[in-house]
């Protein structure tokens, strides 16, 4: 059937991008150093083999006559949804020549190593031709793919499929409006809570026992995964049964390694949950990096932030990290592990300020896309808006446009993301709560099984069979909205400052 | 021109399997257990696509065309070679039917499965139909492969280019002759000699913290490779610049973790040595089994092994272990690391014993492809020779014919290799004594530079660029020959067990 063969042939696929994830993990966990320029020409060739075979005319043929055989298949129907999202990959990627993609690769890869370099240096001169090419290769690609409404569009579905610029605009609109006053209010409300008990050393050994027995404790399964070191978090999949996350230790903050583990922990539960009958297909793995970061958020801040949460694991971490917690009360640590302040780097950020960062870059690259603000300009308009939206303003470059790898790696369109991740979160942990009215309870018992069975199978097992508009539909029997998450934000840091 | 295109064929070709061979890595050390699945599936996708590749039309044309372009050159250039390499595997691999690589990649993967528990059974018999299947296959693969004198030399060929049973067997006839009776005589004299001392108890911290330390004496360079654990070490390379050792560690056996790591250091300092410029040509990685294993066993035993290594090494020992040796000589030392007996598992066994091992592994293994044995009949002429080599008789199976992995993984005519290794390795090692007169005193002052430059500049560098008699007469000025072998093995064991 000739299903079937398209199956086969999407299978070697999926195993040929899986293998070149593998090699990804290595480099960013094992890899001795001088193994960098092999391991770069190897990726070169995996993508450029996975590449070519998706849009050879034999894979096309196999999808035609696939589309062919399935008419008579229900809207709903796994078989249906397949086809859809491999016919929707075959228009956008055959849409692209190929002399752009490798255009893309190349100049993002040594833009990104000019970044490394002049971010040091605190140099934007020296990388803005660089990055200005970026745009340029940016806009073209967008132009090749099209859009309806905004040219920002076409680089944004490539990151949160369906997505457009006049949907977020209204909701980061309403985030701003919500969020610039909250953090004027907190910033002159700094003296009720204080993070200076986070710094008192802790060992890398007792951060990792502690950071693995919460892990265990929530359903992290080591027999499917692994937990390993990196320079920057972040988690990554062979199959569903294979899914690692990383964190790093810093002896001196003991937050970190645990609330990133958590995080990376909530993109592994998903990959983890995702039906294993989807594996190979263009079913499996997350839909959106949306949806993903939504995962990720709902542990690391509406469950590990909570004060159920802490209720159950502080006398645990103290007697983990005994003595030197001994002296804190509970709500001591709670307050501390949400203090909230303006600063000036996105991923120091606590949870308030953090959607300013996400806001103003989101608004800075269209402006750049659109041709509306150059790559000259750009380090004074960022400055202004960090004055407006946070009230600082950044010293050097180095502390602002030039802390991120994003741009200069070719991820435009890709921060509003996070922002997305962080209103889904809520979202979603509210349609949870609503269906288990013990929820709260649960998690103060560090029982977290209802919540996992809930997430799995409402938003994990479906992998990528519904866009994320409509799962998240599905999900929670509304579309995307903010409010929960405004609500969420004023409630819980009204009471810790108490504003 | 032509050739330039076969080289970017076949540089993707070569990083298709460097990245199966990251995947292998992975598999042995990190891989959670749950992930054996998709990564068996996404290594049977890059095997499939490599040899695809490989021996597709566009690639034999390109390899035509190459050849057409270069009748000019040198019978010595790089590039002559080079496609005579490519030529040789052309002509090997297009004359098995896909379908047969298929059958042996799927029986061997099962037999392989079935064997470790039939083997943790004892239950030959389960194992027997399995492994006549195995035999079946390899014998239709040396059938199509062909070969001119023995159906035995086409399966050797994949693991020992060029070699064959007729050189073989003189040669395994005069090291079996010698061999016998030094090791009646050395089972005569076991009182001589006691490896008890070797029992005890050292950390695996201490073991590790020593051997990384002799590898950095020795050259291992950590810049471009790493030390990892796993269950049986190996040496994997991704390329000249990215080459891992393993090892295990064994509380009460310390010598287990140091001499393996110096085994797979000697492999790794070949591929480390091989040169740059032929990455991802068909001059790359090391040119037979027998040739890596003369590397491994070189730095085990001629180095490793010898006298003068532990004049310099074992007062850093001492103090390295404190206080478990203080009260041990560096005599004793150097006779319980080189302590001999006829034992039954050939991995276990000493200098002297190992290749009575193979000797019975490589006529065996004749006899049944040759159908002069059967498998019914296997386990019992396995110990029939067992007394007649070593004076010893299996009790089980277990211990006996069920002891390897390589027949049920169709490893069938790679034994032979551990022997060449052996014997070549102090072929190698006295011609490097000839050009290096004082190698010895090198060696106990831990000055390893003039060795291994030698290594390098006569072999490594070499690639697999000459094939391995070719190799040898270059590096050693005669052919491939066991009498330097024999007069060690006396002289060594002569000298410890006062013959």
């Amino acid at each position: 059937m000739s299903l079937d063969k398209l199956k086969i042939r999407l299978a070697d696929i999926a195993n040929i991008n899986h293998a070149a994830s593998v090699l990804g993990w290595d480099q960013r966990t094992y890899m001795p150093p001088a193994g960098a320029g092999a391991r770069a020409s190897q990726l070169g060739t995996l993508a450029k083999i996975g590449h070519d075979l998706f849009v050879s005319a034999e894979t096309q043929d196999l999808l035609a006559a696939a589309e062919a055989g399935a008419k008579g298949l229900a809207k709903d129907a796994d078989d249906a949804r397949l086809l859809v999202n491999a016919r929707r990959q075959m228009t956008k990627q055959t849409k692209v020549p190929t002399a752009l993609i490798v255009a893309i690769t190349e100049t993002t890869t040594l833009t990104e190593e000019k970044w490394v370099v002049t971010r040091k240096e605190n140099d934007f001169a020296g990388l803005a031709p660089w990055l200005g090419k970026v745009f340029d290769l940016k806009r073209e690609y967008a132009q090749a793919i099209g859009y309806k409404a905004r040219i920002y569009d076409a680089l944004l579905d490539d990151f949160e499929l369906g997505m457009t610029a006049d949907v977020l605009d209204p909701l980061f609109e309403q985030l701003k409006a919500a969020t610039v006053p909250l953090v004027a209010e907190i910033a002159a409300n700094q003296n009720k809570v204080s993070d200076d008990i986070l710094k008192r050393p802790v060992s890398e050994a007792q951060q990792e026992a502690f950071g693995v027995a919460v892990l265990k404790d929530c359903g992290y399964d080591f027999n499917r995964g692994r937990l390993d070191r990196s320079t920057h978090p972040f988690c990554t999949n062979f199959s569903c049964n294979d899914v690692r996350i990383t964190t790093r230790y810093d002896l001196e903050w003991m937050p970190g390694s645990l609330f990133g583990c958590l995080h990376e922990m909530g993109h592994a539960l998903y990959e983890m949950g995702i039906s294993e009958a989807y594996e190979g297909t263009p079913l499996a793995g997350g839909v959106s990096l949306g949806v993903h970061e939504s995962q990720s958020r709902l542990w690391e801040n509406l469950v590990g932030r909570s004060k159920g949460f802490w209720r159950h694991y502080f006398p645990k971490l103290q007697k983990a990290f005994a003595p030197t917690f001994n002296d804190v009360t509970l709500e001591g640590f709670y307050k501390a592990i949400n203090a909230a302040a303006p600063s000036l780097i996105r991923v120091e950020a606590d949870e308030v300020t953090y959607n300013l960062h996400i806001i103003l870059r989101y608004e800075m690259e269209q402006e750049i896309l659109e041709r509306k603000l150059s790559i000259a300009d750009a380090p004074g308009r960022w400055n202004e808006k960090m004055q407006k939206y946070l009230g600082l303003t950044p010293p050097t470059d180095r502390e602002g446009i030039l802390q991120d790898i994003h741009w200069p790696g070719g991820g435009i369109g890709y921060f509003p993301t996070y922002t997305l991740g962080n209103i889904l979160a809520t979202q979603l942990f509210e349609a949870a709560g609503r269906a288990m009215p013990g929820l709260e309870g649960d998690i103060a018992g560090a029982n977290f099984a209802g919540l996992r069975k809930w997430l799995e199978e409402n938003v994990h097992v479906h992998g990528s069979k519904y866009p994320p508009g409509e799962l998240i539909q599905r999900a929670t029997g509304s579309p995307l909205r903010v409010e929960p998450y405004l609500a969420y934000l004023k409630g819980k840091y009204g009471e810790i400052y108490e504003l």
